[in-house]
């Protein structure tokens, strides 16, 4: 869907990602779920909600994420569907600077998700997740292992 | 300076000021200046020092700022020089979309500063620097007039 966004467009988007936004994937626990994880990933922007009118125009420019506000006055657009994560990234991925490592990191955790057939691929799966503690800076990231 | 960059360079340039960045005019009380104020623009990039390596290359690029690390782990690179400030500014207006009016208004400042002749077009400069409290957030933000 970014695809139709020119150069500068697609550079702009990538400087306010390395500035502004945060890519990372969770691992959240949830039995419904054959390995006991939900995988969700996310590429999120924040923005105070003073400015709201120009970042939503800014987020339509993107097209296909949700804008959430939050209670401290901070709203958040959120990418969160795989196809458009992916979609997003190949994109912004020629320009980003700050953000590479967050970037690939995502893309390798895809392919590797893509590809799980056991409780060993798995493990692998959370462990590439568990890099992102070390790249981004949440001081509330849990460290998750699969329990036997 | 700035206008040896890409497009596509300035376009990342201006996405990474609309996310991360910062543009204001400080009037700082100062009884060695002509009207009792010192005039200080400032362009602000913040950053964790843990981006350490890949913000001074980013910077570097830029080119006429100076790091200064802060106590709380964040690093800052300010453009404080008028003419770095103009040239900084030209070549990002293209591309700025949620910083548009900081930027105008700072070149309007730039512009009215230039032809002060008496205390009543400094006051009036005054009062052009008071706008940046409603654009921008921060709430320790002194009111300065000037005292007859």
């Amino acid at each position: 869907m970014l695809k139709h966004l020119s150069v500068t467009e697609k550079a702009y988007i990538a400087g306010f990602l390395d500035g502004d936004g945060s890519i990372y994937v969770r691992a959240k626990p949830n039995s419904t779920y054959r390995y006991g994880f939900q995988i969700a990933p996310y590429v999120v922007f924040f923005q105070s909600a003073k400015d709201r009118k120009n970042f939503e125009q800014l987020c339509s420019v993107i097209g296909y994420g949700k804008i959430r506000e939050r209670k401290d006055g901070i709203i958040e657009y959120v990418i969160s569907r795989i196809d458009n994560i992916k979609d997003f990234l190949f994109c912004v991925r020629p320009y980003v600077k700050l953000k590479k490592e967050q970037l690939e990191l995502m893309l390798e955790i895809m392919r590797v998700k893509k590809n799980v057939n056991n409780s060993n691929d798995f493990s692998k799966l959370l462990k590439l997740i568990e890099k992102y503690r070390s790249l981004n800076y949440s001081k509330k990231r849990i460290k998750r292992v699969l329990t036997p």
